[in-house]
């Protein structure tokens, strides 16, 4: 008699991986490397070693190694939130009608409220390990900084966080989370810095950007000594660090004896959809087996599918080194869409191979539907979703239903990366139906393509 | 060799306890029944049914039954978020250098973010088996009536939240979390009931009260076909309800072959304390085992450490059954603390009659040093606590640092109620410095307990 699969399939402390997988190392294809702006050379460790911290640099550049240490006292943070549950979704399968199987891998139950919790513990500790005072970023819905935060006072490094001014009047909870945390955060653009400075004398009015609050965090890092600068997404060591999403997920399934056919997550930089498929990917690259795997990003930002497959800056200042992505132009601005984390005109350089290499699809999905999906999820299974998490359970949501009509009984797997707290003012929007599906157009889109640099 | 606790005890999903345990059955002096608020009398289960399910009628008024049975359905929802971790506290107990061993119960991994669903499914569950169209309920901070709306979005049950104004417009994220499950969420004082035209006529610019809210919840219950009245604490069935959170913590503790020696939890009306000592306390009246057992309240609502033992109105409107408990009177308004869930006038009776035969302790905290210990726990544990389960922080870190002084390794067991990712209003307060330590002189007190009525 088959076994009975629990709601919830935990793992026990010791099952918590002690190594993070490697992609690049089983890729045929490695990713294109860094280069550096001015030169347009790949860049050297030397030359990243100001901005990054030293072993970070290292995990960055590394495409060989398979498997990489994770250092003790990174494990004894992990242990106090994961491993994460691995979730049957028997409810959502009964009130669809299909005879899918849906699981879900729930990073959401630390205070961070998602996956970034596992980089930024790393990225602090490298930190601390080299004896530096502390680290800068950027964020701009907050969950990087919140995160960040987290990971920074369980160090006691001092975490300087630069918030988009619009973000850090708007969402003053995430702010007032940040602080609790023993971070400073500053509004950005701000007079702290030279950059700030000029831009606020130039635009007093700005209400900040990305690109701008980047190029402030930078500053800060490279001017201050014993700083360095983070980033919560894109780079590959993020990638990495996240492996442990998808280690965890694969331990639990074999657990049970089972294994997905089809792997959903939704894509902004490329982290959690990164570390969620790492080991899955790494037996498809090694012909060990077979997955379908599927990125889903917004479709007022589809990097993925309408972008293009080229070297651009990753910020907006074009301050930062050129990376082969497939990407919109660093000057496209994505429309004022809620899924704040897939805000972002590029995408990592690991996923843009591998989806060059079409080891993976990629699907576009509007707002409302993807709302649609996350209230679904919300009133069925009771977690209240991330909106940028909501883009895979839209996705998963598709699939069981096709399911439902083919009879197939597919095992479906998504990534559901964090909860939706400090995002009601989009579910306001959707509850007060007055929520927008901007698609930008081929003009839209057509000035970041023009802007690409030549290399 | 002693076997390595881990930090999160978790348990299996078979572990979930099958029945509530009721502590009244083993009580040799029992809680005083509840009056019919006109006659005087006890109230019969024909004078509660208009007004309550008939089941939760039952439950409310049985004080011999030991053990009573979880329905299936109720089990098939706990098992989405249940158990509950049992969580090791190590990084706290090194960070401040106590012998001493800390224990929480984390009840705040799930959306409504604390222990109240754990009663609000039970409660729901049995308005759809009688075959009713929904429920009502008031809400103030907002706790409640989230966990009531996805109690009702699971069982197809329409959901009436009574808000109070000044909550309703100023947390309007809660508000919206409950939309999102498709409550209909009013803000109270409202001309949809009798009571609240009258309020309005009379006051026009309130912003109203909690008393006001329940007024207008138990007329709609009353005056509609098809609908009840709920509530989220006080009640000896939500006790009950909640007993399953010390059943998991006992069975845990057993699992790792320990006890606790102190129990510590936050009390408002009595609800999560009284579920978390549930089979602790049976054990202490049926003389199997001894423990130290602390509710912790706030200095600016003091209901047991100064309030009277005596019969008194459950709401402001006086138009709920006498109950009798330690109350500051039903007149008595406190001050605007941030600890939503513990400003209750009164407290549950079956705590109040422990407390009055001193099987408990109690103790009141200020607010700031409340604060102060939510922010060390959360820099340090990584949970972000809610400010009412923060008081049971404050007292569990004391009684840790008493043990620090005395060289003893007790064990400390703390009920961790919920986040606070809703209470970050509170937390600017105290990161800004400006958070007020109200406490009520014995004047402000002596009107409260000169209206309490006559019995």
């Amino acid at each position: 008699m088959e076994q009975k699969i629990p709601y919830k399939i935990y793992l026990e402390e010791s099952d918590i991986p002690r190594q993070w997988y490697n992609m690049r190392a089983d890729m045929k294809n490695k990713p294109a490397p860094l280069l550096n702006p001015g030169t347009l050379q790949p860049l050297s460790a030397e030359e990243l070693a100001p901005v990054f911290c030293e072993e970070l640099v290292q995990q960055e550049l590394d495409d060989t190694t398979p498997y990489i240490d994770i250092p003790e006292e990174i494990l004894g943070f992990y242990k106090m939130y994961r491993p994460s549950p691995l979730m049957r979704a028997y409810r959502l399968e009964e009130a669809l009608g299909t005879p899918a199987k849906i699981y879900y891998k729930f990073e959401g139950n630390n205070t961070s409220g998602s996956h970034k919790l596992n980089s930024a513990i790393a990225q602090a500790y490298y930190a601390k390990k080299q004896g530096l005072m502390g680290v800068t970023t950027e964020t701009g819905a907050g969950q990087w900084g919140t995160a960040l935060s987290m990971a920074c006072a369980y160090f006691g490094l001092d975490c300087k966080v630069y918030m988009v001014k619009v973000s850090y009047e708007q969402k003053p909870f995430r702010r007032e989370v940040m602080r609790t945390y023993g971070a400073s955060v500053t509004p950005s653009p701000s007079d702290t810095t030279n950059v700030g400075q000029k831009i606020l004398a130039e635009h007093p009015n700005t209400t900040g950007s990305l690109g701008c609050a980047i190029s402030e965090a930078v500053e800060v890092a490279t001017t201050n000594e014993g700083y360095r600068y983070v980033l919560g997404s894109v780079l590959s060591q993020v990638v990495l660090h996240q492996s442990v999403i998808g280690l965890e997920t694969k331990a639990a399934f074999d657990k049970i004896g089972q294994k997905p056919d089809i792997i959903i997550g939704c894509a902004g930089g490329g982290s959690n959809l990164g570390g969620l498929i790492a080991p899955f990917m790494g037996q498809k690259l090694r012909d060990e087996a077979d997955y379908r795997i599927v990125a889903v990003e917004p479709a007022s930002c589809p990097s993925f599918t309408r972008g293009r497959y080229a070297y651009d800056f990753c910020d907006t200042g074009m301050i930062c080194p050129l990376a082969k992505m497939y990407t919109l132009g660093s000057s496209f601005i994505p429309s004022p869409n809620h899924a704040g984390g897939l805000r972002f005109h590029g995408m990592s350089t690991i996923l843009s191979q591998l989806y060059d290499d079409k080891l993976m699809e990629a699907v576009a999905v509007e707002q409302t539907s993807v709302f649609d999906a996350a209230t679904q999820f919300a009133r069925i299974e009771g977690i209240l979703p991330a909106p940028e998490s909501s883009h895979a359970i839209r996705v998963a949501i598709d699939e069981a239903l096709k399911c439902k009509e083919t009879g197939e009984d597919k095992t479906i797997l998504f990534g559901l990366t964090g909860t939706g707290y400090f995002d009601m003012v989009a579910y306001e929007k959707y509850n007060d139906g007055v929520m927008d599906d901007y698609i930008p157009t081929d003009e839209d889109l057509a000035p970041g393509f023009a802007a690409l640099p030549k290399v």
